[in-house]
């Protein structure tokens, strides 16, 4: 495994390798085990897997959730070796953005809503690094997980308006042996709150299951109550939305393909999940 | 010569190629021995050549020019043939444009004089179409001829801006033997207009040479004067520019590197040239 901190570096490494073999794994770093299972199947998609690890910070509408987002490059190293990466790049800020990016994205509906809603300014950050790394690592095809389930649909119609031949595979979630989604912010939460979190999803599945009794906004109530019972945990929001437009629905029979989609304040930390209802 | 109409079979060819070797000439077609010696240079410096030749819809400000932008498919084939091109790519605007493409670049001042103040929207058009050749060609060099003096600069940005990891490769102007620069939009000049386009050439030579004994305003008097003479042509600015920053300087000791940039109605049609001056 290559670690190589330059665009330079990483186009040496790169141009000696068969272009239409190249899998990339944007991330964050703090890597967890739905990162490994991103890295492991880029590993038998590709044969040569790329993963970043920078925390862009032009996606952090929250200067606080930017200095204390987790960073343990070391051990993000251990575990990308031992999940099969080829190459990981590790780039400064400096080298991201030489110049500021002045890019404004527009995604019509898409980013209105959710995390788009609550997090200004953080989807268009996301499209900017997101799009730098595709320009930089002219990947065949890019890895991303579910949990950030607005995340892909951006990323989508980025790619579309900007031309990039690649594909994007979406990959599901990956829950604790709890239920709790994997999310480096995990480990930010406090004791208490930690033992709370699993609410979030047991809430999750507890309205898939009972949705069809319902209506979208009954199920909005219902995941609520049961995600705070606690009295530890407060939703942000909570909606059935059209898994293509992002979109709420009122009833059940507006889309062929709904995802419940939530956040949630958990002390100090932010956290997100989804599951599908439709 | 291959010629491909479609993302997928550009992708196609140029999955066989050594990356680091490609080199892409963008043009709009209505090619002309200006487009000639880029290709030229590009197969000098390149393992294998791209030209892309695509009129460019989000970059006409004016829907009439668009619908007036002289069009030559065949021609174009056998001048790129002759030059020695490897690849033409030839899209549709659905091809280059399946969803509209609602990015918005900031180039700060650069874009908002001379060519950007006159044509709204002109340069956010350009950026556009470039990255998305960029993302599709995936270049390791990209040649601009400086006949579009400000577009270079502005092309500069937004590949800085975007991490594009490629060299943008400036050439200089190609004059008919009266010195008018090689435009495509010459085609569409009238006999008399036609006659009278040389006297641009001829006030920027006459300028640049006398530049010194005169402030930058005495130039741009000076040049309009000269330009305008047959009464046929109109100046729509003549500015004396940083050549960085496309920003007018009041004296010439303002900037290391100062460039005369025109801009003319020659009947119904725009043209522009530039002279460097320091």
């Amino acid at each position: 495994m290559k670690t190589v901190t330059s665009v330079k570096a990483l186009r040496e490494v790169l141009s000696a390798v068969d272009s239409t073999g190249i899998g990339l794994v944007p991330t964050m770093g703090a890597l967890h085990a739905g990162h490994r299972s991103l890295v492991e199947r880029a590993r038998r998609e590709n044969a040569t897997v790329v993963v970043s690890v920078f925390v862009n910070p032009t996606q952090f509408n929250d200067k606080n959730d930017l200095r204390n987002y987790p960073r343990t490059p070391e051990a993000d190293c251990a575990l990308l070796e031992a999940a099969g990466a080829d190459v990981v790049f590790m780039p400064s800020v400096e080298e991201m953005y030489p110049v500021p990016d002045l890019r404004q994205y527009d995604f019509g509906r898409i980013d209105k809503v959710m995390e788009g809603a609550t997090r200004p300014g953080h989807f268009n950050g996301v499209a900017q690094v997101v799009s730098k790394l595709f320009a930089m690592v002219q990947p065949a095809r890019a890895y991303f997980g579910e949990k950030d389930f607005q995340q892909i649909a951006v990323v989508k119609s980025m790619v579309a308006q900007s031309g990039f031949p690649l594909e994007i595979v979406e990959c599901g979630i990956v829950r604790g042996d709890d239920g709790l989604a994997l999310s480096s912010r995990n480990a930010l939460l406090d004791a208490a709150h930690r033992a709370a979190a699993p609410d979030i999803c047991r809430a999750l599945r507890l309205g898939a299951e009972r949705a069809a009794g319902m209506t979208p906004a009954e199920l909005a109530d219902f995941v609520t109550r049961e995600t705070e019972r606690s009295g530890l945990l407060e939703v942000i929001y909570f909606q059935s939305v059209d898994a293509l437009t992002m979109q709420q629905v009122a009833a059940w029979d507006e889309s062929e393909r709904i995802q419940g989609c939530i956040a949630v304040q958990a002390g100090a930390v932010r956290l997100i999940d989804n599951i599908r209802i439709k």
